[in-house]
């Protein structure tokens, strides 16, 4: 499956239209080139349709809340040509603009993926949550006696949205209504980067653009090429004696480089 | 002093809420998170205030020209709230905009710092400068023969404008209205990258948002960091052969990994 | 010739006003840099004349559709002082409003330089093109056996736009309407970097801004350095066992270090 994927991936070099926040848009673009696809950000109200009708797929970054109009143009086009759409709530729970700017988007178009960090999946499954900034709160934050609460939580989502749910953190959850994968893959030093979260959300583009009828499959496998090559990369960052943008610059790097062998070799995953 | 400052900033995890140019956004991201903050680019005039409440700084980087709107309510929620600002004037002088742009932020808040080159703070002070783009001019730059010239306009400004001055040069000057500091650390290749400066100016949201009641000792130390660890990453960079890109990377990743016994050892400081 | 256009460059430090995507505007504010520019990267209609008049090129980046009134502010200005304008049509041909937008701005001023890939400037020359996304159509790229046919397009499109024209890719064509360059300089790995073709495009600033008499000379030396770096920066990148990141660092890297004599030693140029 991991190989079909990921060759796929290479294979249709999928473009990726991302409306994405202007923080950490050149980190997404060049995940997307690394994962093998071709991206193109595109926000202007008066081509959204039209570079959403070229493109593959659309991820959609609410760290741009202004661009909420382009976004649902590009939605809409998407939906309209079966086209897979990733949405990523960042810092939804932060500030009413960001709840009502999601709510508007899900009555707008149906998100294949939701993927965020456990305060931001918590907001919107709950509307409620403890974040302050973009980062998850610690209360909020993943860990192993909380994993079954947050894994029915995220069931539950993927039932109400129809969508496949993403939860990022010190451990990954990948579900759909049905199933639901843990990914122990990854490293501490990711949530000391800008744009990791952003990062996982366009590789995802990437991977469900090539393979658009697996989604929950695509979800799955780009998830653990973030966490092995998070892995990867922080080995070689501690072997040079690097700091945060050491860790960065071989992040992508790693993906730019990953093999499937390499993949089955290191993940860590578990259906629960 | 320094270690109180530094060791209260990375227990604190002060969220810095920057509103700051697009071109270097994203290296402030990464110096907040390397200082041991967490950073939050919210521009969007319906969400300013909300961002500025749940923060402990505010950050406002006049290279963003456009958002000033949003930057007076982010900064009136901010001064209720006590929170301090930090002020980086990025290109005044070169445009009529930015000195109106400047006159009106400061009507509308108290800053509580207030970090530009010598161009840029001449041009406050003074109302002229010799700038063109947003590089210092030569002959504005602090050389041993003027300093006390500049730290004289420095103190003055400080008592007119109620702020902490921070000059950066060569020679970086901290300044309140009663005493002043010279920082003889950093090294030339800083200018040869963007957004040191911006950088300098975000990580004084995180050491100023920490440590609020002491923004004079916070402004110090960060400038102190930011000058030791552009020493430290250009070692590196030289020993590797490198270029500015090199050092960028190894800039941030020195912030990342200081520490108090470093800072003391490599630092050169001087009342003056 | 070479060490001419290029040791002018140091000397003068031009400043180059560039109104550019935000995908790619922090490679190349620093690429700007490690070529001896100075860049400024003013967006706000209010200024742009003010902060065109103070520098001494224009660079018009089509990634950023949004900016058109403001480039057309900036161009006017330009060239009454006689300032080179480059511009870059990022992705024309991938939305009507690219194509809308560079006839607006072709009408409103004259461009020194159009740098684009295959796909773009077929776009301009012929109206028509495979392009999805922001990156050439395979069927587009330069070839040896189509070159005759892209070096004729290159110097009609020369003769008619006034402009000096160059074409990216794994051959680079520098042209005008009497005559064409071929640069066999570059490596492929430059392709899965965002921000090569924009860099490309920020550096011409500084090359033309800095011999504004000399625009096919200061062309054609911008585009053997970007080459030559890129083959540079990918051997460091190959033994250091790097990916597309460490590449990108190692080429504006390489922009920064690089001297005449490396340039001479390495360029693979032929007129045609």
């Amino acid at each position: 499956m991991i190989r079909d994927i990921f060759e796929k991936t290479q294979r249709v070099k999928p473009v990726v239209h991302c409306i994405t926040n202007f923080v950490t848009v050149n980190d997404c673009a060049n995940m997307v080139l690394a994962c093998g696809g071709s991206p193109t950000m595109a926000y202007d109200l008066r081509e959204a349709e039209d570079i959403a009708e070229k493109a593959d797929a659309l991820v959609l970054n609410m760290g741009t809340v202004s661009d909420t109009d382009a976004m649902i143009l590009a939605g809409r086009k998407s939906n309209a040509l079966h086209h897979p759409i990733i949405i990523d709530p960042v810092g939804i729970g932060g500030s009413r603009l960001r709840v009502d700017t999601f709510r508007r988007l899900s009555e707008s178009m149906q998100f294949s993926v939701i993927r965020g960090n456990s305060s931001e999946i918590k907001a919107i499954a709950l509307g409620a949550s403890a974040i302050r900034g973009v980062d998850a709160a610690e209360a909020d934050q993943i860990r192993e006696e909380n994993i079954n609460e947050i894994v029915s939580m995220a069931k539950s989502l993927s039932a109400k949205m129809k969508s496949v749910i993403i939860i990022s953190g010190p451990i990954d959850i990948v579900a759909n209504a049905e199933r639901a994968y843990l990914v122990r893959n990854g490293h501490p030093i990711m949530a000391k980067v800008t744009g990791t979260g952003c990062m996982s959300t366009a590789m995802l583009g990437a991977f469900c653009g090539a393979n658009p009828r697996r989604i929950l499959e695509g979800a799955l496998v780009s998830t653990i090429i973030m966490g092995v090559s998070g892995e990867l990369a922080y080995a070689k960052t501690l072997a040079q004696g690097g700091g945060t943008m050491t860790f960065r610059m071989h992040l992508i790097d790693e993906v730019s480089m990953i093999t499937p062998e390499v993949i089955h070799e290191k993940m860590k995953i578990e259906e629960v």
